[in-house]
């Protein structure tokens, strides 16, 4: 399970004080809440750049603060960049250097160099997007034949088979068949799947598709599981739980 | 013209104190050397992130020094950000808002909604990635048939239909006659066209191909036109004030 950590103002639960701290609050109580039982934390770095040079400070606390108390768990910066080459240096130095993320999201649409940076780190992982869970994936994931999802499984397949640091995004919206060609086109690829919950992909059926080297995500479930303060951790965790227990379920549902 | 600010520590002229202040006076220098010459600034988010929350701080500053000094140009936050539709909204706030650019290059791999938020922007560009300068480009760029180019082409032509205020990115490296066919297949929308100079653009190819309603960038051949504090302003103007004249040149051999 990976925890999505998108921190809005708008739905911070009462009780927290409006503002970069109080949200940054929010997030420790959730990591504190689910560390035992995420694998992964992604921290979205959109809603902290919304709080300009406050908010990128509070980015890199939240990202040390999930290294301090999940020291297991591996801290992705859902960033999707994608650039030229010397400026994807900058990206690469920025995220895995200054904001210390074991791993970043990564658009593969300028091509190879732009996410070279990133794959040249053996320690670091590369994410890069496939099939994404969104409603306007259909504007070009599908194009051509085979269609471009498969394309850019089949480029992550070959990077990481020279690198050993490549993963994929596919949207858990998605048909399940297509999710099963994604892990055909690029086998050994560790899937992150998006899109359980709020945004209608089901977990039975992704898990029928891909049973294995994968990260489901949960976002705003687990992070707005209560709209108080007081019951936040407590909401948070059972929300958590009540994922990785069905994902357990699925499994053995499976495997046996 | 536009003027690209890649603000780089490597190769900051001597003279400049090795710092953030030191890069944004850089910056200011370059930016009084040309703001009758520019139409457009373009700074590059990833070298600002990549200082942190002080580089954050400094692009506010140098995009709001745009705006003073050369009032009639357009200032586009190069960010090439993509992404939800919840989470475009933060980044489309964060870059028009709060840093109040003018304009944002984006990427379009997952489709429609990961652009909504800044296409509903009618005071406000939405620059689209099309065809890109770099070599790896031609990775996922020319995949299908019709080439992915110019699908993203044919959906900038409608969505500018739609909303009035989209522009594409497509490179001065590429074959001129690609250039002509997203020309054709988007008419009416702008093109920003990076890759002249250290990229190994060729200008009189590329307004040959495009002589109209389009941004030709430079940016690291003004920036570090000259390695010292005291001759940069000179410098940079000179190569500024040679690029504007070349197009002139090329346009008038055009139209004459």
């Amino acid at each position: 399970m990976c925890v999505g950590l998108d921190p809005d103002l708008n739905r911070l639960p009462a009780g927290y004080e409006k503002s970069v701290p109080g949200l940054k609050q929010h997030l420790f109580d959730i990591i504190d809440a689910t560390a035992d039982l995420a694998a992964a934390y992604k921290p979205n770095t959109a809603f902290f750049e919304f709080h300009g040079a406050a908010g990128w400070t509070a980015l890199g606390e939240v990202i040390r603060y999930c290294k301090t108390k999940s020291p297991g768990a591996v801290v992705i910066a859902d960033a999707k960049r994608g650039d030229l080459g010397n400026t994807a240096k900058q990206y690469a130095a920025a995220i895995f250097d200054h904001l210390e993320a074991d791993a970043c999201t990564l658009s593969p649409y300028m091509g190879f160099e732009s996410l070279q940076p990133f794959l040249e780190r053996p320690d670091k992982a590369a994410v890069i997007l496939c099939l994404t869970s969104n409603a306007g994936a259909a504007d070009l994931q599908y194009h051509g034949s085979p269609p471009l999802f498969l394309k850019v499984a089949g480029l992550c397949h070959r990077w990481n088979g020279q690198y050993g640091n490549v993963w994929m995004v596919a949207g858990a919206t998605r048909d399940p068949a297509d999710l099963i060609r994604v892990k055909e086109s690029a086998e050994g690829v560790p899937l992150l799947i998006p899109g359980i919950g709020a945004q209608g992909g089901n977990l039975s059926s992704v898990l029928g598709a891909v049973h294995e080297n994968c990260l489901i995500n949960s976002s705003r479930s687990i992070l707005y599981a209560s709209d108080h303060r007081d019951t936040i951790r407590q909401s948070a965790r059972a929300e958590a739980l009540s994922l990785v227990e069905s994902m357990r379920r699925e499994l053995k549902s499976f495997f046996l």
